[in-house]
């Protein structure tokens, strides 16, 4: 019985050592991620009970992907097993003005050609407080946005807070699709979490003043977008975090949140980037964290960005932060000095 | 103009470290191989011109396919490139009582959805002796059975020597299938080379006394395996690899030779596996290599057999042996003192 | 709720890679492994629902080896956390005729400097039917000797069975010493579990006509071994596993199971080593597999045997097979072909 | 039949991992390199059909180095094979305040030694259109500059456009003789490329107000080294890049293009360096492709500069960007935000 | 015979790759290190004739803690061998906002539980001339602090000059415990080290105006920290390593040298951080051997702070400078330029 | 003051991991090594007070070689600094049949182009009793002939044992060269060692009944071979290794000594082999611990076949074995178990 099930992909994760790119790679790294994956493991180290539902196939690489998940203490027991392959991404890492490259190959995934009557949501939404999913897994294929409707339908009866992250990704459906979908789903979302561009991308939705090649955010635009969003969904939270990109090595990060009529905005961290993959992923579970434990909206913002800067810190999608260490960051404790 | 050409389908191959299993895996080896693309990276380090013919995504994972066979000199200008992906095929290495492990992921991959007319073979064969290909291909579905059945009959009309290794995958279609797709391939086919499983699975031609779960394998019963699938489908000549596992870790091998109504059986190795797949793709290119190069029957089965004797030596599918080396093997010295 | 518990100290393994001696090691393997953990990811691989009881620190080494229970599905949640360390072994791997070398850096962790009161064994043995530990455990110390009377005392009133691997160290305390505290606990054990020296190290019953050190392991001896044991402490099974030390690099592996006054001696498996720790700590898991499963005492040996003998195969102390591959091997296929 | 033709020695390049100092290195990444060669692979990877000329060893070594050629698409077939050894280079990673270091074991290579009849320039610049060497070759010794020369002269005579980077090695030769040598070599020449020190090393030409040690360089100031050097050898275009070394970790990096007169000068990258090695031969292999391709010179420098820049965020010394890459970082889009 | 002798814990370190979690750890980097330790190998590396005393056990493990010493040339005939383990430490390197992390495990070790009359220093004093050790080491246990006392008093009788880290530990012992002690051993120390915390830790000696948390260090401030320590004592020589951490990966470093009533502050450096421990050690080991050469104050400091620099741009505990990259730095080149 | 001399050339030692081809290699395990180096690491692992003589370059490579030295204890003070390069073999391990390879680029190696004047032999010799040189050191060129002449006349005259290891090496001389100088230096020799090729390369005499390539060693004819190398130049002792290579993956191994007009021939070891290189100089530094500890003939070989038969189960050229592990081998136990 967990508190909190998030319901998405996981891929493997392939990426060659250091800055080598694709081309030069005679070994990879071998990782799981993927968006709702990441939150659950970003939860699960913040000592949150929390589980994950997906489709893996029944071979030794759907084990794995399993095993990944409870090494960090995700339940991982309402997880499907069947179907034909584990989806795969690999991450050729940028630095400096060349940036970081993902090379998708998940077509044909057991998680994208899953079936609605393989997943018992209301089995699964036993004891459960919030839902999570992301813009990703309804774009797997029409299958799966229906899987996503039926367990936001279900959810909402049982009244389990529902959270979104937008994460709109191109190569798996149009603007038009995406708005499409996202649209029948968002009526039952209450808290909506965006980057700096889902909104535009998604729903059309822009910031003013931001240009995003040059890694000049505007701050003050989102605001607008923030409360659009919410306004037209009958939101009660959106958050909307913050990248500008200087550089594949060199990003400032900040958040914004949006709730009862008020914006917060959080500190703007300068963040020497280790692993940018899964840097909004942790600012969901930051907030998730923050909101099923009370934090007050200036408090929640500071401690999803916290933790989400230190995710950029790590080598691969997953965000291992305590609780301690993000709080240590979020008042005010940036200087890296070594702890013993 | 390459002399020879082989075409087929070539994978990304991830394989843990040393004897790690899957469950284990953090980080994997990243080469690439696959029946036909073995052959050709063999003949091409025995000093042969030859092609290699498949379809590759555009994307860098397909340009690194394409690299690792210009690495070894195989010509790569005949590779049609688009598609989705490069299937992959997961490798756990055994050890003695533990078998090897292959988990595929090759379903959607370029090759297996290509169509027929994205390859001219009056172009690629063009001043080409030779065409193989193995019993894979066609398995990969029926547009490229197509292929391959348009590639030996344009061959044939160009006089070229075709050689089919039948190399059965379980995993791809039924025996009842691939005996009636081979069945229309085989009368274009002038040598054909099995393993000591294929005649059987394909073409329900068994070897008597020989038990493969206990290693025991008959030399003599596999005479009349060869003449019999000489005699149905007309073959100039029929090669045999003998492979008797006694563990992962050690097994025998040799190999027959019919042709001319006359049989040829080689020495026996007893090998201490280092990696042993590729090692009847080896035993093919051995074979074409002694072919080509006017080698009398019974210093071609030799040769062959000490060629992919020693690629079971060798780490990864592809066989980097020089035709000094096969030859100081095949003719007796298989002491493994050190070369200075 | 798990169905077996085991109890006693896993240790952070720090091992050179291949077949480097620790004054040539610039980097250690870190796996995580000790007698009774090793049983219980054994179990968890084999399909049974199994926790592991110990203590470990509140750092973050405590917490990998945690995550390393968990993510093989081993029931982490009676684990008592505490203390200042965790015990520390380094392996280096022999070879041939050079020994594997194991020096132990376990003194003071926080297994070995537990109280009685940390362990509700009631709570931690509800619905359990199985409680395994090993002779390491009692060894850690007087305070841990009590835990673990204690243990088997709550566990006899449930009426769990209770199996013991006598597992003799040197290091930890002497023979007679293992003799007086040993004694205290056998009373209570109904499965006892030894190797071909523990049974004469801890209690002075010994084989005859073997000779460890010339790797000449005389089975029909070790059967009055068996009777003796049993006898002398009202044993219903006892299984000891017979290895007949080739060299580092090749082993000869069997086992005897006396039960109900019977003898069931397994097949003989020459084994080429991959790593041999925890080779008896898979039999064991075998073994209690078997057992809960009702297996024919002739199938619970040759299973046990075989398990182990793969263990053998596999790098790390923890045994990575599944039912289907024991069964496999046990019923005579040991061929080691590759599994496609 | 080429397009391009380079000329040089490629060495193998042994770097400890990371930053790893020489005294801590127990393995070396070994990948090769040299000025010619990276300008090869450089124009290979942009899709320029380019072949490299050198004498390599008939050994493994030698044949690994055609190997890394082949494998990037660059045609080996002018290679000449004899001689006794491949050059060596050792590299030691530098960071912040303390610098790269190189050890050259270069001296008795197969080239360094090689022989003027062992390369027909006429058939080697068949079809030709452009023939590229640096000032390291000729240093190599006078054998190697007599070859140089007539490579040079014979080019010049099948109206091949001749490009040179200066490359001024201290190791090689001194200022005084590399004066006389290149001297004679710059009449052949079209295109000059220098770093902000060669011109000064090799001809005594001075920038004013730049201080290399400090960092500081002084674009306007190279405007009339590009001058001077152009009217001493009739020059057709002179490029020079334009370093500014902040620390070890982080450069400026721009470049400076004099043709007909005019001069133009591209933006002005900051670069956290992944590794400079090659920086300079991929300005050159960009230079090659821009006028082959017949860009404007303001793009011309444009590109070559953002190629270059890439080039020093890729471990190695090989640049493996792709045209589209180049562009899009020359058109001002070096927020480095991830491509999926 | 060494000139100079350092005494204290040599630790065995244990560090995951890169920037990988200890959570994420199954591999570590096995080095050795401690802060006297890496004084000599500093020193030696200088080309000090240095030698370093300790205990270490009989094992393998000890062994090869020795042979990390005398690999870069320090004397280690003065080591004891006996006790039961080398301590260890466990490093997680840090990366901007993320602060590194230690983890030890030294209870127990071998100098740990060293006696007094193990160390016989008027032997071991023979012919020295500086003793260095730091505050570590009293504070490995009252047993340690009493052969430190002994050491002292015979250095001091054979006019030994002493030079002392202040080094404050939190995790070996109480603020008031250190000051306590090392007040009994502060009378005979010469040179006084210390970071820009040690001096509040353990005598209660602020600087004002400084913030550790900021990274703001105000130089200023430390001129009277040092002035005071060096009253308190009546010490020859006091010098302050300034830290000013604007993140894990970014930090400033310079040093103040207090002595003949002069202050001497050093120039700043913007170091972009590979691996900061060992930085206060490589301080002290610069120092040492400037005043043993009969360095001015002015250059000694620029020395010890250059070398120092150098030290966090290096993988591992050691500095591996020589005098001349020192003397480089120090003069003013930081530019980081390839050296070839 | 070191009891043993060794000189000759140590080498950087360059092999591609695991049992990977050179074809394959991208990066090298880098370690040190030669026959007299090897000799002397060794000797100072079985506790013997021992230094090495050569030359080697004031680079970093250099100190690299003589830090390998120093980290097992050899005293390298008399290492002369100076000349352009450390010299390089590479090692591609065999398996199987397939042999291992040495690819050499030793010429112009410090050592090969160092002077007579260089080497102080009266200094040099002080306090020494043994004196060991291989046939390659001679082999390096004639100016190092002399060197090792001149070695061997003071060390002559000093009383000092001379010992000589054949070791053939047809790379660097032709057998008639070989025989002409070392004819000069065997007289001076006390002691010869030798494998089961290199008396017939160097002096012609061969033993009957054997055949290398088959691996078949007539152990009875080599002791003809001993008897007339000793009466040939009046040696104390000669002792020669049996090796019969079954394959690369397993050799018998044996030794034998002829002393005093007697034979004595060592046990057989059937090794699995992990590395080989370095089999003779382990032997012949067990055969020179064995004389300078007074063991008996019979003692003496069984110590130095056993010590060299471990040194063919641990990587790299370096025999790190105590003479406690070669004292256990010796009396008898192989058997490999674990020691704990």
């Amino acid at each position: 019985m967990s508190k909190v099930i998030t319901f998405g992909e996981i891929m493997l994760r392939l990426a060659p050592f250091n800055y080598y790119r694709f081309v030069q790679a005679n070994r990879f790294e071998a990782t799981y991620g993927g968006g709702e994956a990441n939150v659950a493991v970003s939860l699960a180290t913040l000592g949150v009970d929390v589980g994950y539902v997906t489709k893996l196939p029944n071979n030794e690489i759907g084990q794995s992907a399993v095993n990944s998940l409870r090494q960090y203490g995700v339940n991982t027991s309402s997880i499907v097993r069947g179907g034909n392959r584990v989806g795969i991404y690999f991450l050729e890492k940028g630095a400096s003005q060349r940036p970081s490259k993902v090379v998708y190959d998940r077509a044909g995934s057991a998680i994208a050609t899953a079936l609605k009557e393989e997943f018992n949501w209301n089995v699964i939404f036993e004891g459960v407080e919030w839902f999570h999913f992301t813009g990703i897994t309804p774009a797997l294929g029409d299958n799966v946005a229906d899987i996503c409707l039926e367990a936001c339908k279900i959810a909402k009866e049982k009244n389990i807070t529902i959270s979104c992250d937008l994460n709109y990704r191109k190569n798996l459906w149009s603007k038009k699709k995406a708005c499409e979908v996202m649209s029948k789903l968002m009526p039952y979302v209450d808290v909506c979490i965006a980057n700096e561009e889902d909104a535009a991308d998604v729903f059309g939705i822009k910031a003013q003043g931001s240009d995003i090649i040059t890694g000049k955010v505007n701050h003050e635009g989102y605001k607008e977008v923030a409360k659009k969003l919410a306004d037209k969904f009958e939101l009660k939270k959106v958050a909307i975090t913050l990248r500008g990109s200087i550089s594949a090595s060199d990003n400032n990060w900040a958040g914004i949140l949006y709730t009862d009529n008020e914006f917060f905005l959080s500190k703007n961290y300068l963040i020497h980037i280790v692993d940018r993959v899964g840097g909004g992923d942790s600012f969901g579970a930051g907030l998730i964290y923050s909101f099923i434990n009370g934090f007050a909206p200036e408090d929640a913002i500071e401690f999803a960005v916290a933790a989400s800067c230190l995710k950029q810190t790590i080598e691969g999608d997953f965000n291992f932060v305590t609780v301690d260490e993000v709080k240590k960051l979020a008042s005010g404790d940036g200087s890296g000095r070594v702890q013993r």
